[in-house]
């Protein structure tokens, strides 16, 4: 049966704020091949142990040289100077240009000794008798990497918290390391509540509903990196959901409830949260449209949001308080999503101090981008979120937007051509 | 021994015109779970089988009824309605709303027969005796999702050619699909070629440079939904890189093929690439700073990617060439990088006629973000791209961009909070 409404709600800033500060990093490190490294949050600064290149190397084509010797070289006065050997890659260098010479190198090939610059071959000519024309002069150091250029023993190279990337992969396996210190990934455990949800839907039972948010939280949490943990389905009755949440906990770092969508279920849901530690349920109740019934508690160093039941809210709320929650739990930065400018097609209402996610198809134009908010908004209709490929954030201050306006759109799907 | 330079380049657009108009959309479709559907592109349109919701529900916690009923109930002049049953979640609505009479709802509660709106539990009062006292009035429809109203039988979801994103995955779980017929993945081979590459550094051997490409590319593709397949590293020798393109092309639909990045090398691998078949060599040698010597080309219907040896010119140029190659070659649009509006902190300076892609560090401030262009920026340099979360593209009729101008960044990395 029905009861009451919210009382209070909270800003969608001041209620991440109060929830992500009390939330600590997962201390717990891992070690992983470089290879299985991708998207991993590195958990100890990588310091570099070499010097990068190891050698002094041309990185041209062409002909090592004394600067001193090409100091005068134009194409009116070339200078000419004699070819002593060549540099080939990945052979030791044996040369040595003396003053007057000059040898040969490859991109990539370690420079002889006594050169201090590289000439481009197409500034060069070739003469026969090993004699070759210089057209260009070139100051010291030009056309060479010099040995620890890049990278000396002892500086710090990647630092702790950083979502390796591959070119991070890259400068770990130049560096010579096989594994890497991560940060354990976190582990989601998700449950959903109501005495209407199914796996599967049979047609015998016809009044039941296939649980959507498991499956799809799933994903979002494989995109975050993070371990998705299934608790099931558990009806709307205070034992249950107390064990199921308390079993929860105990595996993993993080428990994502769904329902509480209703005002009946989500005193449910609170009351079973507060009964399990404290503080329990920080904010309850968030300015934001849709997906208003969000709570987001803690439970002895546990968070726990419990998230509303329709999918459509669902997704929008795990995209606001859930994404930022695991990057604060892996210790990384929140990630940042695509965005591009586009022309609202037609006006949207916003409501007046809740902030409103606006679902809208992104398409391409002529010269740029129009956005076209979607017909269906409401939080029922799973096609609101699924023809859409944005979102356009409507602030608490603002009611409406007109067409015609620029406005940023965050991108949750492709762009077709 | 160096030789010639480039003879002519081509631009950026251009090239990737030319070479992306030369392939084609890989044909085979396979069939997965749509728990392993995550970012897979959808092989053929989805079209709906059930009507969703599959009964007219309430969306609200509340009270069913006749809207005619209630048509001139305000808080001054409230309406009382019998309360005749409860409609509760995931049961079958046995319930009847006759004239005079109300069931209470919950939201997801199938709506009982004869009523057609819910009112808010917020707009109503219990009076005791099974009274419920209606203080607003509503309209037909209001505070409820009709049968169908968000899919009916015959309508398309999702169409081909995009990528599956966690929304996705839900609606074909809500129109009871347990698999889905996905592109298969393109193989990408990845073949480095140089004399001076080993997969291990050995002290033994301190005139080598371990390979950087694969394991770069490696993770690239996997971020871009692709299946890297090692070709390992060939000797420059034209028979070993005939060799190995020939055997890579066998078993992939597109090679990636390292070096080149010298005028020396890069005639062997073109000649290496045309004599294996025609059109072979389409565009090489590219107006872009990095990666200017790239080589794109097309085998059989296979095509072939040349790219610099550097690995921040290589990396570049996949970002450029093979990720939008990728997407056509899965039927998918190409992924939109995050970007961020950041201002300038020193001048950058373009070469005039080519594209040049900056690394810079982007950093909040307090009013938005700032870009500091690093001072490494040669492509010999690694940490010119480690360091680096973004690039600034310069346009190829851009000589300078000055200190202070807004400009549009690439991220390629986190940003620190």
């Amino acid at each position: 049966m029905p009861t009451r409404q919210f009382r209070r709600l909270t800003s969608v800033e001041d209620a991440t704020r109060r929830f992500l500060d009390t939330v600590e990093t997962v201390r717990t490190v891992e070690s992983v091949k470089i290879q299985d490294a991708l998207g991993r949050v590195l958990a100890r600064r990588i310091v570099s142990r070499k010097y990068l290149p190891a050698h002094d190397i041309a990185v041209l084509d062409g002909y090592a040289v004394h600067s001193a010797d090409v100091r005068h070289a134009s194409a009116r006065n070339p200078t000419i100077l004699q070819l002593v050997g060549e540099s080939r890659l990945g052979e030791p260098s044996r040369n040595r240009v003396g003053r007057g010479e000059t040898v040969a190198v490859a991109t990539g090939s370690i420079l002889p000794k006594g050169a201090d610059a590289v000439v481009m071959v197409e500034n060069t000519r070739i003469l026969g008798r090993g004699r070759i024309q210089f057209r260009v002069s070139v100051v010291p150091r030009e056309g060479m990497t010099g040995k620890g250029e890049d990278l000396t023993p002892g500086r710090s190279v990647i630092d702790r918290g950083n979502r390796l990337r591959p070119e991070d992969i890259g400068m770990m396996k130049a560096l010579g390391l096989a594994t890497v210190p991560v940060v354990r990934r976190v582990q989601v455990g998700i449950l959903s509540t109501g005495n209407e949800l199914v796996n599967t839907a049979r047609k015998s039972r016809p009044e039941k509903i296939v649980d959507l948010n498991r499956p799809i939280f799933a994903a979002m949490l494989e995109q975050s990196g993070a371990i998705p943990v299934d608790l099931g389905i558990v009806e709307d009755d205070e034992w249950a959901i107390t064990s199921a949440l308390r079993a929860g906990l105990l595996r993993t770092d993080v428990v994502l409830i769904t329902a509480g969508s209703s005002v009946g279920k989500k005193d449910l849901v609170a009351h079973c949260i507060n009964t399990l530690g404290s503080p329990g349920m920080l904010i309850h109740g968030i300015s934001m449209r849709p997906a208003m019934p969000t709570g987001l508690a803690v439970v002895k160093g546990k968070p726990i949001v419990s998230l509303p039941g329709f999918p459509v809210s669902a997704m929008i709320a795990f995209r606001v308080f859930v994404r930022p929650l695991l990057a604060r739990l892996s210790g990384a930065p929140g990630q940042v999503d695509p965005t591009v400018k586009a022309v609202l097609k037609k006006r949207v209402r916003g409501i007046e101090g809740s902030r409103t996610y606006v679902r809208v198809r992104v398409k391409r134009v002529r010269d740029g981008f129009v956005a076209v908010p979607l017909e269906a908004q409401r939080s029922s209709i799973l096609t609101s979120m699924v023809n859409a490929n944005g979102i356009v954030t409507v602030s608490e201050d603002i009611q409406l937007i007109e067409a015609g306006t620029e406005v940023s759109v965050t991108l949750t799907g492709d762009l077709p051509g």
